[in-house]
C-alpha cells in the first residue's frame, strides 16, 4: 500500500474512506453544533439566564454524543471490520478500545 | 412582576449578572470549543482517520462538560444563593434540580 | 468527635426524616441491586460469557443511577427546601452542589 | 460447533475462559460492591443523612464502572482477539459494539 507522502491518515489503521454523502451528513451535524456553540456565546454576552444557557449546553452535549457514537459505530462496522478481514484486526481493535476508554472518562 | 419588554431573562428566577471578566472568560472557552468543532469538520472533509476524529470529539465533550459545570456552580453559588436570601430560594432550587436532571440523561 | 450515640446525622445539614414507606421503597430497590450484584458474581464464577455479564453490569448501573437520582431529588425537595425555609439554605445548597460534582466525575 | 447441552455460553461468541486468579479478583471486587450496597441499605434504614448516602452511592457507581471496564477490556483483548484470529471476528465485534452502546445510554 504505497501512499502519497501527505496522506492524512498515514501510519494509522485501516480506513474505509467516507463517501460524499457520509461527509455531508456528518458536516451538517457538526455545523449545527457549531451554530449552537455560537448561540451560547451570544447568550452569555447578553447576560441571558444561566439555566437557559445550561439547557443549551446540555443539548449540545447530547448532539455531540450522538455524532460521536455515529462515527464510532461506522468506524467499527466499516474500518475495523475491513481490518479484521485483511489481517490487522487486532491492531484496529486495540485502537478502538483505547478511544472507548477515552470516552468513558 | 412588570419587566421591560426586552429583558433577557424575563419570567426567570433570580440572577446575579455576569461581570465583564466572567463573560470574557466563558466566551473565550466557548470560542475555543467552536474552533475545535470547526476543526473536526475539516478532519471529516479531509477523510482523516476516524480514531483521530473521535479523540477530538472526546476532547470537545470534556471541554463542554467543564464549562457547563463552571456555569452551574456559578449559578448555584451566586444566583440561587441570592434567591435564598431574598425569599425565592425554593423556586430557584427547583429550576436547578431540573437542569441537573437534564444533564444526567 | 463525641456524638450523642443515636443521633444518626449529627453535625449535618437539615434533614426531613424518611417515612417508613420511603425507607421500605428504597431498601427494596437496594436489595434488588444487591441481588443483581450477587448474580454477577455467580456468572463470573460459572465462566459465563463476558458480554452477558457486561449487560448485567450495565443494568445494575442504570438501577443505581435511578435510586441515586431519587434520593437526590427527595433530598432537594424536602431537606434543602426545609433548610431554605429555616435559614440554613446556603449551607445545604453548598453540600448539594458538592455531591452533584462528585456524581459528575 | 457442537457444544455440550449445558455449556454456559452456548450460542455465544468466542470466549477465553477466565483463570482461577481472574475469577477470584473479579469476585473479590464484586463482593466489596455487594457489601457497599448492603451498607447503603443500613444507612437508609438508620435514617442517615441523605448526602452521606449519596456519596456512598457515587462510590459504588465508580467501583462498578471500574469492574465493568476491566471486564470489557479483558473481553476485547482476549475473547474478541481470539475470535479475530479464528475467523469470527466481525461477529464478536458486533456484540462488543452493542454492549458498548448499552453502556453509553
Amino acid at each position: 500500500m504505497t501512499q502519497p507522502p501527505h496522506d492524512p491518515h498515514a501510519g494509522h489503521g485501516t480506513m474505509v474512506p467516507r463517501t460524499k454523502e457520509e461527509i455531508e451528513n456528518i458536516v451538517k451535524r457538526l455545523k449545527r453544533i457549531e451554530g449552537q456553540v455560537r448561540g451560547v456565546q451570544k447568550m452569555v454576552e447578553d447576560n441571558r439566564y444561566c439555566i437557559d444557557i445550561l439547557v443549551q449546553i446540555s443539548a449540545i452535549q447530547a448532539a455531540l454524543r450522538q455524532v460521536g457514537m455515529q462515527l464510532l459505530e461506522r468506524h467499527a462496522n466499516h474500518c475495523v471490520a475491513k481490518a479484521i478481514r485483511e489481517g490487522s484486526g487486532e491492531e484496529s481493535l486495540r485502537e478502538l478500545m483505547n478511544v472507548i476508554k477515552q470516552f468513558s472518562k
